[in-house]
Parts: C-alpha cells; structure tokens; sequence
C-alpha cells in the first residue's frame, strides 16, 4: 500500500516566519504522498481588531460570527495558506492550498446552537477520501486551511485537528497513513522538563498504564485519546512530535 | 476536441452579492468543462483603507508594496475566491479555488523596475496547461485568482485579463477553447446606446473595416485586438458579452 504522510500544524507556528521557514523545509524532505494541515493563529484575532471587530470568547473558544468569518476566510485561506504554498513551490513541493469547499473535500455541519452560539462554526460531516486521492495521484501535495462548507454554499471556521484526523481516517482505504500532530514538544516525555526522556512508542495498553502511574496526565491525555481513536479507525499510525523534528516523536499505534 | 469555456469577470461584478449570484447561476449553467477567472476589484483598496494602508496609483495602475500584496492576497485568493467556491459547491459545480502558485498554474516575473516600480506585480511567465487539463480531467472546475508567483516563493499580483488569455492560450493545445470576457455591456455594439445593435461576430478583417469607419473605437480597439491576438495563438473563439448573457455577445474569431 502506498504510504501518505498527513501533517497538523498549530497556527502560532506557521505565523512566525522562521518557524514556518523551518518548518517547510522539513516537510519538503519528507517522501513520498503528503498533506500539510495548518491551523488558524491568533493573527486572524489581530486583523480583527485592526477592523474594529471584537473577538469573543466563550470557554476559551471563539465565537465566528460573519464578520469573524470573513477575517478567518482571509487569513486562514488567503495569507497564510497561500504563503505556504508559493513557498512549498519555491522549495519544488508541487502544493495546493484548499479548503474542505474546495473540490468539496471536506463538508460540515453548522454547530447547533444550545447554550453557546458559535456561530459560523462547522463540525466534521464527510470527507471525500477518493476526491483527495485523485489529488494526490497527480502527485500534488494538498495544503489544507482549517475552513469547511455545508455544501449550500456557506464557509464554516472549522478545527484543525478534527480536519486533520478525519482526512487521515478516510485516506487509509487508500494509503497506508502516518498522521503526524506537531506541538511544542518532540513528543511524550516521561518527566516534561528532560527533552531526552522521549517515550517512543505508546500502545493502547501502555497507555492505560502511563495514566495509571501519573507519566500521562493532563492535556496530553486527550491528546493520545484522540490518536487512539484515529488508529482504531484504520490510520497505520499517529506520531506526536515538533515540527523540527518530523520523523521523530512518540508513535502512537495499537 | 473536448469543448472547454473560460469565463473572466472583474472584481466589481463578484463583489455584489447580487451581480455575484446571478453570474454563478449563469455560470452553473455553462455545459462542459469550464473556467472562471476573477479580477480583484475595490474591496482590496477598501480594507487596505480600513488598516491605514495607503493605495498608490500611478498612471491609474496600482502600486502593490509588500502591505498591499498581504491585503490583495486576502481578499482576492481569500474572501472573494472562497466564497465563490463555497457558492458554486452549494450550486452543484465542483469548484477548486486557486492561484497560479497552486499547482503552479501559472509562473510570472516580477515587473522590471522602470520609471515605476509596480512593486510585486508579476507578468505572466508560463502557464502549465497540463497540469490545468489534469484537473480538468478529474472534472474539477478551477476558480482562478488574480495572484501567481515566481517559483522562488513569492506571490505577485497579476493582471486577470491576461491570465484569462494565457490560460486559454495554453489549453487550447487540450481543448477547443472559448474565452468569454464579461464586461458591463452585451457585446459590441454599432449604436452604445442601442442595446439591441449588438454586432454577432467580428473578424480580423471586419474589425479593420469596423476601426476605419467608427463603429468600433476607444476602450473596444485594445479589447478586440487582445481578442484576435488570443484567436491567432490558437483559442477558437473569444466573446465579449455581459455576465446575464453568457451565452451571446460578440464573437471574436479568424
């Protein structure tokens, strides 16, 4: 089976001009079938408030209303994807910006109002695994802002993560899939302040044993819930690491 | 040979949500494989406005500084391109947003400092027709902003028109290409006034006849000489219409 590499970035990064410089040419290296997810940042927070327009928070999630929407739209889909994939062509990455409207790729569903309005926010619906395989049988290297539709011409904000995860989950008919989520740290260590005490490898076993003797805790354990998940549903593998350092990290399999 | 249409429209026209609506209609309608290619407009100018960035004209053309090209690649690759994509999805066309970056497209050189530097103006360099047939192939439907690169990782704002025409040119190799400019008016007419003086078709040699005796004079000559030059480098046909009539106008052919 022909092997694909999924990469998710977190928006801080790829707002920083040497982190993200650092950051594509690590991914140019990477071989064979590959897709880069990027995040959002907190530059489509400051453009708002160039504009005027509040940024709300509720739960430490912002609200998109439509003005909201339309910053996201520019930032996320225009100045930063399109910067990274002028500057994957530069580095002979043969990239294409997309959002999950484009090609229909990705389609959701608008949040449910209950008790917060998130507004023009979208929950994962479907991906079209075979439409992105077509993609990446012309060996193009699709570039993936966090942006979805509901398929009736509206744009819907959408999280990065759950975008990255669910393309990986409807690749792997296709492709033997390695997802790779980038965070600050090379991965997870078993005593947060020593860089070299990388846990390799977690299975679903281990990680009930590292949650049972506190090596696992906070944020990290949703984090490795949420790539046991992936696994379960066909994803060869999901790799926590940082993003100078994209064939290392704590691999996370059954 | 396969039939395909390109579609220019300007900026103003896909900036009214109301023009906007009825040229995709129109444009959903289009049978076969298609293209539309959008111009920027005054959005940019705009919102570069609203952030205290200074437009800098000279001789009526737009100076794009690094500030500029950072709004023009937000609203035009961002805002206006993905809510088309997202409108066109919604109406059942399977629309991919682009630049000339992605997939490299198309390739320009940054203008040549003169008595004016343009700043990150890009002329049109090369168009990669096969990797445009490719997609066209898989019966996806490129949305094209006015925005390439130069392969070294930089973005350049670009003239629509031209890139409508160096597409065309380019498939024209693949396809038996119509290139549609929409403009304000049905096409060319004998009485300006008088819509219904539309002239059908015009030939390089009614076109001579046409400039000598005055039907056809200012701002058309350059139009339908671009059009004849596109004709000679191997599009079937050009036609100048509105974006209601996509399918009359004026036909432009040897």
């Amino acid at each position: 089976m022909k092997k694909l590499t999924i990469i998710k970035v977190g928006g801080a990064l790829v707002e920083n001009e040497e982190s993200l410089a650092q950051l594509l040419s690590n991914f140019a290296a990477v071989e064979g079938y590959k897709i880069l997810v990027h995040g959002g940042g907190r530059s489509a927070t400051a453009l708002a408030a160039q504009l005027g327009i509040e940024t709300h928070m509720v739960n430490g999630r912002r609200i998109t209303d439509a003005e909201m929407l339309r910053v996201a739209t520019m930032v996320y889909a225009g100045l930063v994807n399109k910067n990274i994939v002028a500057k994957l062509q530069g580095l002979g990455v043969d990239a294409i910006g997309m959002t999950g409207a484009d090609l229909n790729i990705i389609r959701s569903d608008k949040r449910p109002v209950g008790e917060v309005d998130y507004g023009f926010v979208g929950d994962v619906k479907k991906v079209n695994g075979g439409k992105l395989a077509s993609l990446l049988d012309l060996r193009a290297v699709p570039v993936i802002a966090p942006l979805t539709h509901d398929g009736n011409g509206q744009l819907l904000n959408t999280n990065a993560d759950t975008m990255a995860s669910t393309v990986a989950t409807a690749l792997s008919t296709y492709f033997d899939v390695t997802l790779t989520y980038c965070f600050e740290k090379p991965g997870v260590l078993r005593n947060p302040d020593d860089e070299s005490s990388l846990i390799p490898q977690i299975t679903a076993e281990d990680f009930k044993a590292y949650v049972a003797d506190g090596t696992v805790s906070g944020g990290m354990i949703p984090k490795i819930e949420n790539a046991l998940a992936a696994v379960k549903q066909g994803v060869k593998r999901v790799v926590i690491t940082s993003a100078n350092n994209l064939t290392g990290g704590t691999v996370i399999t059954v």
